[in-house]
């Protein structure tokens, strides 16, 4: 079953401890579509200027993902973002953020998508988050991340969007921000209680957690000899969990901790390389290997006491 | 099989945002002894003064724990810690350490227990670890536990300590600083070169991860509601662990991951109730309750994509 991916399209330029890229392809929406790309097809909506290279549309267009709701604003400029990592590439500083023409952004779903079934919202303006949504026709599982700034400014809207979705991801700052609480356990339990059905929490290289009425799981961070860009991670862990919720069609406890760890593969692969380059190039049998990395990182035969 | 547990015995002031409490029975030994207690006999090697009181060791002894190794100093002072945790529960300052007779302790392991066959060196000076290891008679596992203060004064003496056990534990700082780096991966890699046979760091609420040369492993953080005191957590962790290794008679990797869960089971007890209390009274339900939270958390059916 196929996604539709709303979010930002984005040129990066990023320096880290491992090298530089300059107006290198991101963007959530991007690093999401890419790594659901290899599981589902992938619908991307998003906006971009008339400086947006051709190239990185045949990219994605060459992945599979449709672009027919990726609006080219004539004469505007791409949202472009710029970040310095440090030596602890866990620390980073914003060097300059363009929004360009993402700033007036307003998610339009073209009529032909309004009716696919899995729908993951990316870090956007909850009020957009909710007009997408507006637009959408049943949608079997919707999926939304966000960000510090709408919980500080647009905390209510976000609440209210919250009622409407299935599966909410937030890194640990952002799970006790929107909680106002220090425990995660008791953040998890007060966003459940917003109407979401999961709770995500993404802590970095600690890996990731899931809580619902149905169980708590735990995503191991896998150990990663060398982290070249970490930019996209998150949003290609979310790529991958609902690309493989579309491609297994189920939405249990089972498929959903199947899912965190494909999205904890994809995530792993993505931090390898500047930019989309190494999921956009990931090949089956490494992604595979990556994925039997996750799955082992937490095996553990059955026993008593 | 039994296990020889060295470490400190001390009376704990611990305060929390939960409460206060003063003089509780405390130190690595004990944590550790405790948790194992639940699992296979125990022996403690330590010191205390006379000031001890003598609940304390019947309370070691009603768990089945072996004392003949305890030595009480006449006239000297128990070794007492004094901290004080903040709301955000991860974060904590001492408020005093009296060393009491712990400052010239020289542990003299008893003739009788030298053959024991799974030895813990909890966290003392690595040139007492050394000598332990010296007066054991062929040891089946040993295990070694340390702090920051000795990576930075006794680095030599802990790095050829290492070279003789099998397993270490050191919290995520500690591993980056004696193996500096800030990959906790490249820092396992460098530890492991050392001669030790598996890496265990400990993340606190991320729970821990394993490095060997037969794979990773990532035990959960399990989520819990109330966080009384952290104090001691570690060091139940490593008793769980060493005590379903004795119970089990196994050191391959699969029992190794199940005695990480048990000894994340255990440490999530622990941190309940102040000082002992939660773990020295913790019922075989309970237990077993406990653990199967601990594994249920990491369970994840096969699959491949």
């Amino acid at each position: 079953m196929s996604i539709l991916m709303v979010g930002s399209v984005a040129l990066d330029t990023v320096e880290t401890p491992c090298g530089k890229v300059e107006d290198g392809l991101g963007g959530s929406a991007v690093h999401a579509s890419l790594a659901a790309s290899h599981l589902a097809p992938v619908e991307v909506v998003g906006v971009v200027g008339s400086d947006f290279p051709k190239r990185h549309i045949k990219l994605l267009e060459k992945a599979g993902i449709g672009t027919q709701g990726l609006e080219i604003v004539k004469g505007g400029c791409t949202f472009r973002w710029g970040g310095r990592y440090f030596t602890d590439i866990n620390q980073r500083e914003t060097l300059f953020t363009e929004l360009g023409c993402f700033e007036t952004f307003r998610p339009k779903v073209p009529p032909t998508l309004a009716r696919l079934p899995y729908v993951f919202l990316a870090n956007i303006d909850p009020v957009l988050q909710l007009q997408v949504l507006d637009q959408c026709k049943k949608p079997k599982l919707v999926m939304l991340d966000t960000m510090n700034l709408w919980i500080d400014i647009r905390r209510e809207a976000l609440i209210e969007t919250l009622r409407r979705v299935d599966v909410v991801l937030l890194n640990d700052e952002e799970a006790r921000q929107l909680a106002d609480v220090i425990s995660l356990e008791k953040a998890a339990k007060i966003i459940l209680n917003y109407g979401v059905k999961r709770v995500i929490i993404k802590k970095g290289e600690h890996g990731a957690i899931m809580f619902s009425s149905k169980g708590f799981f735990a995503a191991p961070g896998l150990p990663l000899g060398r982290v070249v860009d970490p930019t996209g991670a998150g949003d290609t862990f979310a790529g991958g969990l609902i690309g493989y919720l579309a491609r297994t069609g189920a939405t249990d406890e089972k498929a959903m901790r199947q899912a965190m760890l494909v999205g904890t593969a994809l995530a792993s692969c993505c931090v390898e390389d500047f930019s989309v380059r190494r999921v956009s190039k990931l090949k089956k049998e490494d992604f595979r290997k990556r994925l039997k990395m996750a799955t082992s990182a937490i095996a553990c035969p059955a026993f008593r006491v």
